[in-house]
């Protein structure tokens, strides 16, 4: 069944637990990603400088992480646009949310 | 050759290099141990909250190092004082210094 056409900051029940599903695969990809980073570099420390480095890089992926992953319905739309775009999450992933959504991120994913 | 008292202020060349080398020595010690548990602690992580508690302890660490590894000659003592109180310097590593300030050192770890 197609859930219906909606306003952008109406989500539908079921629409709200696909959102949820993709938001958390998204935050568990990224997040993967910056563990192993971590991890690699700090393996490879081998003085001060290194640590700072790697203090460094997780102040600015937490900040940057904080701020993206913003599950209010006012900016999910921008926030799907931007999880696509930056390679965490596929348009397909979004399936079963209203069609017009769909094609506001897609349409974001462009811009 | 004992080096002359001086005030406590009034490093000679020769003290200011004994100072250095120990002052490089306890760093060097120090850094190590905050390596080797940020190491641990990256080895270890498993999910986004241990990534952050090791992004919070390189901060904290960062902060209170570049506080204390202070070479002014004013607070020197202060710190020699604090980093044998730590364990990271011994007294006798300070060898060549003026009676006059490791006698302050001496007192001021015991405070």
């Amino acid at each position: 069944m197609l859930p219906m056409p909606t306003a952008n900051t109406q989500w539908s029940l079921q629409e709200k637990t696909i959102a949820k599903e993709a938001f958390e695969l998204s935050y568990r990809r990224e997040i993967a990603a910056v563990m192993a980073e971590a991890k690699r570099q700090a393996t490879l420390a081998a003085d001060p400088a290194d640590l700072w480095q790697l203090n460094d890089f997780l102040s600015a992926r937490r900040h940057y992480l904080d701020g993206k992953y913003d599950f209010s319905p006012e900016s999910l739309v921008f926030t799907f646009a931007q999880l696509i775009k930056e390679g965490w999450l596929e348009l397909q992933e979004l399936d079963g949310l209203a069609a017009e959504k769909l094609s506001k991120i897609r349409i974001l994913t462009l811009m």
